[in-house]
């Protein structure tokens, strides 16, 4: 947060529980805007708030309008311009039940605060110009992180990271825009460009910048998400029991019935630092069982999304034709990601019938999931397939939104058109529109340029409470 | 809280997530005790917290071991006596992604805090005399409350209401003791107690006043846990979908084959203030499916516990022996409850079938859940039955815990104990064993009188953070 503020604007106040849902020791409830201080005041039983300084607390009883105790609560005190939103802002911690926040938070709507929309805190916070708009949306990337690297790229992002990338660019561009704006003025005499070589060495080296940073949303987008993986098989092939044995938890039934896993279940699995989402799925067989048809269509938008498939073969078995076939579909319908095959129940197999396997199949590895056979070796083949000319281990900022990858695009399209206008030769006010819209499109990531659909698009994203 | 404290002893500082876990725009990190300022400051950087005065809140980054920033947050001070447990304790608020929150509680850990153990706050508030053991419990019970009514009773608690009676028989009874003791001295001339009457009426009185308590348990278990109602009846009878109309939202796959529900599922569903806890159970006919078995175990384990059973039977079928077979089975499982037969697809038949179909079964009562036929009966039969007999609208304080219960019948067995002595005309000594043995019983309630187990078993209730 910057310590210099535009002007603040006020809203009505908003109320939303701020914390998760669910039983913990406290919940916090956050009432941000006008009146803030007052409406909380009013409920508020012990201290006359309104008469407290900023940054305090408060201890009190909270009373529903028959004066009856709902909770003993605390009131922290903010006073605008110096909290999270820029306005007058209560936070109310109570204890953490689900119902007693509840009622908590209802209380203080009766008297008057709206309850807020998601992300409606951050994006009062962005209007008061206490977060850019990349910070803004870090902070969601934040809250939804799920590996240390997700998190610890966004927090670089809160820092104002890729904002102050951003504003350098825009200067550069400004820079560029102002140099044939200036040729403008004496467009009459129909003169090249004095420094137009200058020009053309700027712009493609903001275009080069663009393009690395753009460069690292492959990496963003596994860091943030996840490296989705699709395990596919026979019923019977171990599915079940080898995820279980890689992330270490029962997460499905197992038993020795074929088809128990009817629909596409979802474990996260941190593996040195490289978080997987893997995806235990039903298969593309055929089935008249509804339940399981629908199970097989979840499979099949799996296998589309995945960033790797894993196909188990039981070894024990005969590789079938079937086998074949399914695995022919999966890789129609997602060629381009790694796929690995891997045999499954190697303890059950001798030395010997293990490699007569081996010499049939061209497993990627064996492994037994009950005797911890080949597991280590699965989870390291996974991360390097993974990973595999992407850059997941660096430690520069990553573009990890699909939003920030079309901005970037869109900027560096506008600059190549204005780099092919000076080629051909074209005049100053044609190109100046291209660096313009350039400048504008790389405004909406910061937020300089917004538009109210934009900021829509982007709280909604957004949890309430935030 | 009372303002007046006995002597505050501060231990080794821990911490712990005192926000549920989850997705959030804040989580909440608390540590408390010897150095729990200290221990903050060395990882928060922008002011020194060990400066800063109670009651105060303040903005700075939380860093990593390398001065890396975790996270932007906000450390609210608290000093001893004057916070919750009594010890020194900062609260620090941070973004609430489930990573984030953890990484800053690693931090403090890494700095020389203890993981707190589950209830270890409460502990130590109760150990420095800022509750006693009532309104301890009362925190978790506020915390678990999954109705209105329940969380009502719990605040009550927590003001102390069932403290304050328990107070009140104790002094009671310490007078009656007093009485006894009295006459004591005089032992030797062997009298009858003078005043052996007023004794008598007294401790009448004291145990006419926990039975009264006593009384409210029922209804107060059902308050606090809900009515179990076990949903049971053939596959296909409609069960899932009933239960999904009934609570208004998709709570398992609803298909049309036979034994979907292949466990049971739990819904909490509150109905006029009632909470209920409906379980749709496999019920209990034969299989050698190894899963389905499974499920028939917990089914008959929901019977047993059931406070309500609810048998649906499909209109549109013949009433089958094997029903039958299976109703007896239930009433033999758990016969003391209400029992509801419901008639379902009520839809499915004209006036005259449904007109025959009840001629032939008793039913309680006929619905269609697709068409919304006869659900709101069934609600308010629910209901009915359900309070039956109980003073679940009662505005009194219920007792809830079994370990309350438990502490007021041996109280009063104690009490009876003295009471069978007088009458039998045994001397004061022993009168006065009975009596002191029901004071003590009752110290156990408030914690005037604890063990190490008990604490032990009262706060690994409690979650962490707590």
């Amino acid at each position: 947060m910057s310590d210099s503020y535009q002007e603040i604007h006020q809203e009505a106040a908003i109320a939303a529980i701020a914390t998760p849902i669910g039983e913990g020791g406290i919940s916090v409830i956050r009432i941000s805007g006008l009146n803030a201080i007052s409406l909380t005041n009013k409920i508020f039983e012990g201290k006359d708030l309104t008469q407290k300084k900023a940054y305090t607390v408060h201890f009190g009883k909270l009373v529903d309008k028959n004066g009856q105790m709902i909770d003993e609560v605390l009131a922290t005190i903010f006073r605008s311009p110096y909290s999270y939103t820029g306005e007058d802002t209560v936070e109310i911690s109570c204890h953490g039940g689900v119902l007693i926040t509840q009622a908590v938070l209802e209380r203080i709507l009766e008297v008057g605060a709206k309850a807020a929309e998601p992300g409606e805190f951050t994006r009062r916070a962005f209007l008061n110009g206490k977060l850019d708009l990349s910070q803004a949306e870090a902070v969601a990337d934040l809250i939804h992180a799920k590996s240390g690297k997700a998190a610890k790229n966004a927090g670089k992002q809160l820092e104002g990271a890729l904002g102050k990338h951003i504003q350098a660019f825009r200067q550069e561009i400004i820079d560029a825009a102002a140099m044939v704006e200036l040729e403008l003025d004496f467009i009459e005499e129909d003169v090249e460009f004095a420094n137009k070589e200058q020009l053309v060495m700027l712009l493609k080296k903001v275009n080069a910048e663009i393009d690395k940073l753009l460069k690292t949303y492959e990496s963003g987008r596994l860091v943030r998400d996840g490296v989705k993986s699709a395990f596919v098989g026979r019923p019977n092939a171990g599915k079940s029991t080898l995820l279980n044995a890689l992330t270490g938890y029962d997460r499905a039934i197992v038993s020795a019935i074929a088809g128990t896993t009817r629909d596409t279940i979802d474990t996260e699995w941190s593996y040195e630092g490289i978080r997987f989402v893997l995806t235990d799925t039903a298969g593309l067989r055929e089935t008249k069982d509804v339940i399981e048809a629908e199970g097989i269509k979840r499979s099949e938008k799996a296998i589309k999304e995945a960033d790797i498939i894993v196909f188990l073969h039981d070894s024990t078995q005969v590789f079938t034709e079937l086998e074949r076939i399914e695995i022919a579909k999966y890789r129609a319908l997602n060629s381009t990601v790694p796929f690995i095959l891997v045999g499954t129940k190697r303890a059950l197999l001798n030395e010997e019938l293990a490699k007569a396997a081996s010499s049939r199949i061209e497993f990627d590895l064996q492994v037994s999931a009950v005797e911890n056979i080949g597991l280590d070796q699965l989870k390291g083949l996974l991360k390097q397939r993974a990973i595999e000319g992407k850059s997941l281990d660096d430690e520069g900022l990553l573009v990890t939104s699909t939003r920030h990858r079309d901005v970037l695009e869109k900027a560096k399209l506008h600059i190549s058109q204005a780099l092919e206008g000076l080629d051909k030769g074209m005049t100053g006010d044609f190109i100046s529109i291209d660096l313009r819209a350039a400048l504008n499109t790389l405004g909406t990531l910061t937020g300089q340029i917004t538009t109210e659909d934009l900021l829509g698009s982007i709280f909604s994203r957004f949890c309430i409470g935030k």
